[in-house]
């Protein structure tokens, strides 16, 4: 998606080798025009998967999460990252390891909103090392609805997740995808067919 | 706002005297219709007063602060409640207190997304006691910028917040205002020329 790659040319900040910085535009600041075109776009990598619900989790993957949700006219559910006081019914949960914060959160999901008629589409802004989206994953498949894929704003291809999700036969659909944030530059992935064994 | 006050009616759980579960349609599973509208009904009640940002706080602001962003066609913030590793530059921070959840959080905002050019409304999903209201005032004005006013989804009159605002002199615009949740009943603000002293 080239406005995204431009987004991210002109305004991401690389802090390290595996870190990018998009605080401007996708997960602090959102830059509408932006998120509209990645709903739309998302809509229309899935539109013939009769996807009944999208799921995220909370707080970055909300907006892209919504704007999907809008565009497919489907309701949005995001999971929570700790319990709260008004979410007391019986919930749908996951362990959650984030390799940058260094911690185990449970991500959880009330049943109400996730069941077995559902066909879901996971949305997230990063996939890094997968540990988020196969969180999300877990929940689906606990309320017997099944996953139809995953839309990720942003794939770090060069970390582990990528090739986890797609290795356990699900459809991944990434905007942009990053092959190295070494040397302070964003190199991406132009082209799907000239990667090997991603 | 009709289709408000019928989700809420048809879908809303009274928990206590105080606490009102919108989890179906607001803050966990999001409704996309409900959500452009109330999107929509901010922009339109907000119109003329030149908003450059609209400011929220995650999780459960984002939703309808991008829909009304994007209505506005201008950037959305949201403060977030407890320091990222990736946001660490100069923040302006608010404490802000939370009776439901009896804990105080330090949001926080960039400095380089909310500055002194800016016009800033801000939007909430519920106002209650106000705390987190007054605390993103408080982040707008550290940054030497305007408060246009408050979009609220779901204001509960019979708290304090709403007098708190309005005595500051700030234009509080509520899309459902509740009176009461008393005998497992919401009890709606239906016009407000009725209402003494609110």
């Amino acid at each position: 998606m080239d406005l995204l790659k431009k987004k991210i040319r002109d305004e991401g900040v690389i802090l390290s080798n595996s870190v990018l910085k998009v605080d401007s535009f996708l997960n602090h600041q959102i830059d509408p025009v932006l998120m509209k075109e990645i709903g739309r776009e998302f809509a229309r990598l899935f539109q013939n998967e009769k996807i009944t619900k999208v799921l995220t989790v909370e707080s970055s993957g909300i907006a892209p999460g919504l704007m999907t949700a809008i565009q497919l006219g489907v309701p949005v559910v995001f999971a929570r990252k700790r319990k709260s006081l008004t979410l007391a019914d019986d919930l749908l949960t996951a362990s959650v390891y984030s390799f940058t914060k260094q911690e185990t959160n449970e991500i959880s999901v009330s049943r109400k909103y996730v069941t077995s008629d559902d066909k879901v589409l996971i949305i997230d802004d990063f996939l890094a090392n997968g540990q988020a989206a196969l969180g999300l994953a877990e929940i689906v498949q606990k309320a017997g609805a099944k996953v139809a894929g995953f839309g990720i704003v942003i794939e770090k291809s060069f970390q582990k997740g990528s090739e986890l999700l797609r290795s356990k036969g699900f459809r991944v659909e990434s905007l942009a995808r990053i092959d190295s944030l070494e040397d302070g530059l964003v190199q991406f992935i132009e082209n799907e067919s000239e990667v090997v064994n991603v």
